[in-house]
């Protein structure tokens, strides 16, 4: 038998840190013993617990640490953190640490040091001369970059759910059902928004073209102009959707404002693709003033960065797209940086790849008409995530519409 | 080798009707040879066919033409409609004429009788002295009936899609997307609404709790309000969620108006469903001033027909349920008669039951947020219906405004 | 200020119930002090926390108290249960208690007692003289029936998740996904099913026509032969379209055995249906050996109890259908009796409607091929429930497959 | 009013072409007189019909003109093809025309030339000196190319629905359900599967990761070592999970053989992939003897090309992964070139991209558990498609059963 003790602190019971630490346990075959247990008397005091955690063996008794080392508990005794070089570009040591999207600290020289740019799925890399830490995905480890390895010294903080306030994401707390009040939602999503932009909060939006298609096109564009979106992330399709709805007024051949066939229609994508080769770019169609409307014509007078990133069914694609996937990410990245919320509408290729990139704290609004899909986004692992099940054409207007009646009351008000 | 000559009028390549016949006798392993073919020179003339068909044997035959005179195809020699008597009640002769839903003549004492009360699925019973023939339903079959047997003398008159006029149903023509533009699609779902009701017709609503959950149901009672609903079929659910908005401002426990939990609010709808049996009815709570708005509020004050059918999830039921289904499928098919209109508000037990006892004529928009819901609806064989994949709570507040802006245009003008 | 001192007892962390009680009072607003906790210190030992819950007044207080009541919390000076008599039939007293579907006693008398037979959304009727209490349908509700009223004296104790053992419900733990391997998913849940039966516990089966439409009635009626299925909960449909399978060997009008197209095949349900009300019951077809195979039949020659539900959509529907929804559920009730597990089987209405009516204690496996369907039937409160995103006509048959080694093993060991 | 005789030529009633064309001409608003109509008086004789088709003006007639070209309509003096040359590099006249995925050939000095490479929504370029026309992508078009322009001399052969034989694409005719017999589908597959192979038949097969996730890896890679597979076309996903299943025995952190969770299962994909890494590519794993066995293995030694491109959401990826999608397409279209039949197994992304560049007559089997998916899959515009609604990890497993009995047949036969 192998035994080690740990202490774990915060709001333990509240966030239920404590339930999964002993669940975990035990689901591992494990056994403990409760040593010390303080309970927060009032509301806002934290708690503390002391265990001494027994495994079958040393083998055994790792992989229970391993896995509750990820919830927050802590060996008593800390441990300086292991680091190994990269034996290769590109390559980690064998037995590197995988992070999660928490909070994440390593004790080096006998200090804690925050990770940054915390993602899923990656590994950290300590500079040991400026002793910082910074979470690195496998094609930019170089060789010789000092690697965590081993769950030793790492220390996951995870998100506490928010506990005060009023807004969307304490009231819906990451369920989605189409069994919700409709416009009441949208209202609520609306003061969120706002309410997160006039704290000088950072929004993004990842959309995909069912927007342009369901006639929704109209409503992030004015979203754009009234401030409210500091980031777009998406594909070809929606910016090439977007341009034909913009120059031709249809979208997969129907006309947008009347909803018929249009004539030719089949072809209008295409030659909304080939006037943005003629142009040159996106930027130069607005500025030669070919490009008078919608999403990426907002995005450009406003200069609103925006990132395309390329797919294998693209048609085209656009010279403005990131063709290679590796670029692409880097870009996305670079504009997630310091986001405070982010608006996934309605695409799931592009959603999934901003949620891995995305630290736990980030407030998330995913929506899409197929419940399995708003399912597959919120499981992400963002602690403030709401899923909305229901049909961007008719919503997002909504939201928009929200978003100028406050504007109307503020300044009038 | 057996043989048959068949002819066959109408608009025959429009309507695509010569394609299915060919289709068939190919696929049934038949063979034919086109005797006589005029095609109508004009969109408004008839074509006219004449085939010589041919079977393996007798047996062979018979099936192939069974399977085209559902097509509307019809032997060069008609012969008069065989009739067998009912040998008991609630049975019908073992080679029954089995229905479709398309307007259905029988030959019988040299001339073509309409069966009146067309229906999917069922049997058709002459009545020798009056003359008159009518299709029933196999509980409705007594002993004696005369009912149809073979296909013999049983013409089938294929709706044909109708071809003038600009309503949503020329428009969209049976598929269903949620990649459309939605508003566009509310205002064109509403002018028909509209339309239908000026000129006369009858519209019938189906409608699911989820109107109520989504924040919906102010939205249909102000259609029964403006007269736009002309029956409404539904069951224990609507009117409980319904009755429990209206006396208590929840739904599944949530406040509609601000879509905050309510306390106690996972009781509320036992308490909504007490209160019906306090007052006796639905009919006696509003009466007595205790139900004051809400569907089926207007449905009473607005002396709109309702139906409520039980069905084996109910809590209660109310006591307005009727709960036993033979009942109520009368009811249903009482308050159908000569409808014009079907909206099919998110409600796959409902509808599909309505489906079944539509005739092919009758316009139906069946609207659900699961795609394979509103295709299944779409399946039921009526010649115009559409279906829309979008979320009910935010789609039908729009179909109401555009109502409400319709009937103030009108009225200023 | 109001306050009260409250208590509760249990695997309170591990049950995450202390992390409830407290969300609850924080949500509603409340507050409260620690005055006691002691931790098992061992797995096995049961923790123990005493509070001071304050509101804002009484009335608000008295909403917290329900609220945290339900999770299982008590008053620490326990007070009798109240009583109101029922003013009439079917018309409970306005402040009566409604159910959940965990185990519950009441205090009375100086004692605690059982409530019995707990279903979810009811109320409890307490027999002053026999001192017992029992959960009661508001139809069943007879004028002076002793009705408990308000939350005092009701102790709701939550089903505790199940810690030891290796069988599927531990495994899956709730969450229902298609991205999970299926083969390995049947043969746990074979394991399941046959380690309930060799334990002498009852399986029922709600099952929807789709099972005979996919393939799986041939697996479904050997399942019934090896003894397996201790009732089975259904309607109209299945019936019909069994019967139409067993007669005719097609299922909507396609040849079940080689997938082609049946000639005649969209009479063939009429038919199957007719021929039933011919031979008068389906257990009289069996009798005169018109029915020889399938799920009915071997229900009716294994003696294993059926009922058949009616619902507005039916076709016919069969003499054996119980056309009243009150009856209906009566007789589903009597079926599930001591159910220890439920098989429910690509049928939303009948699975919803079981899912009412079952205690949190029961086994339930949901099976459909619609996520949204699976999430739904989940969310009906048993605590051991799985969800599986599957094609039940490629799963069921393996389910049998393993079903059938099983018994093989043991039969030869 | 402008007019022009057309004519058209075929099974025109069989293949509904006529009736198409009336559509067409009466949607857009024209007017049209039939002036000659021969039907063929045998099924494999051809009709004939000669027309004056009406506009109100030139512009008008040739939107109608254009539209009923597509549909194989011919002007009656056939008119030489025009040309235009590229203005730039990637840049096509304004008014190009855009292709459809059907066999298509341009009239050019005197005589009909077949266009190569027909993909869906691309332009047609003339080599002027060879006399051979291409279809080609925007980004391969090169100043100065001779691009067709406007609708004259361009004629679409579309494909006529095959008549003949009994394989799956007769059967089942482009719908799909998840209401059919799941075993004899699955046994259909295997035999037309079987049958396209033994005559010298192309397969190709996109898959995605749940493949990996529900437990039926084994079976595709069983699929490749029996020589089913001439191409695999999938993304970096499908390779991670495949070689940490053939590394670790996991996917998605649980253990496929017995269902259990892994310890330190959230980390082994990323281990997978730095497995890969090391090795510096999948080839040199095999070389290596470190991955033994997968889909991935059984690729390599069996020498299957196979493409893996990069998505935005992809981990590592891995070095395999062509991360440019521009080669990527060009990787895509080498591998499909030539093929008889895809089989798109659980993802929507790559079945997407493989649809666009697929000429119609290629039989295409489109599996996934979700209907709109696979809805949307058929709409790619194949003649020869079918939609499976099922779950691979049950599906594909009885598909390999099926293929590995046919071998066992031919060996012993």
């Amino acid at each position: 038998m192998s035994e080690q003790e740990i202490e774990v602190k915060g709001h333990l019971i509240d966030s239920m840190v404590l339930t999964r630490i002993f669940d975990k346990i035990m689901d591992l075959g494990g056994d403990f013993n409760v040593l010390e247990f303080t309970i927060g008397k009032k509301k806002n005091e934290l708690s503390y617990a002391r265990l001494r955690v027994n495994g079958k063996n040393r083998k055994h008794l790792d992989h229970i640490l391993e896995t509750i080392y990820i919830e927050g508990a802590q060996p008593v005794m800390v441990e300086r953190v292991l680091l190994e070089p990269a034996p290769r570009d590109m390559v980690m040591p064998s037995n590197f640490y995988s992070t999660t999207n928490n909070t994440t600290q390593v004790f080096y020289d006998n200090d804690w040091m925050d990770v940054r740019n915390m993602m899923m799925d990656k590994c950290i890399v300590v500079d040991i001369d400026s002793k910082t830490a910074e979470c690195k995905m496998i094609r930019d480890v170089q060789k010789g970059d000092m690697i965590v390895v081993g769950e030793r010294g790492v220390k996951v903080i995870p998100e506490e759910r928010p506990r005060q306030g009023v807004d969307i994401f304490q009231f819906m707390s990451s369920s989605s059902s189409s069994e919700r009040p409709t416009l009441q939602i949208a209202r609520k999503i609306a003061i969120d928004i706002d309410h997160t932009r006039r704290n000088g909060g950072k929004i993004i939006v990842t959309a995909g073209p069912v927007i342009v298609h369901s006639g929704a096109a109209e409503s992030l564009a004015r979203m754009i102009r009234l401030g409210y979106v500091h980031g777009l992330l998406s594909g070809n399709a929606l910016a090439v959707h977007d341009i034909e709805n913009a120059l031709l007024g249809t979208s997969l051949g129907m006309n947008v404002k009347d909803g018929t066939l249009a004539i030719r229609g089949h072809r209008n994508h295409m030659q909304a693709i080939n006037e943005v080769f003629k142009a040159g770019s996106i930027y130069n169609m607005v500025n030669k003033k070919i490009l008078k409307s919608g999403i990426m014509y907002e995005c450009t007078v406003n200069k609103i960065p925006f990132a395309l990133c390329g797919s294998i069914r693209d048609d085209g694609p656009l010279p403005d797209v990131v063709t290679d996937i590796i670029q692409a990410q880097k870009l996305y990245r670079h504009i997630l940086k310091d986001a405070d919320m982010v608006l996934m509408l309605s695409t799931m290729l592009h959603s999934i790849a901003v949620g891995n990139m995305l630290p736990a704290r980030v407030k998330v609004v995913a929506l899409d008409i197929s419940q399995p899909v708003v399912t597959k986004l919120l499981d992400r692992g963002t602690t403030q995530a709401i899923g909305i099940v229901t049909d961007i054409g008719a919503f997002l207007p909504m939201v928009v519409q929200q978003l100028e009646k406050i504007n109307r009351v503020r300044e009038s008000g």
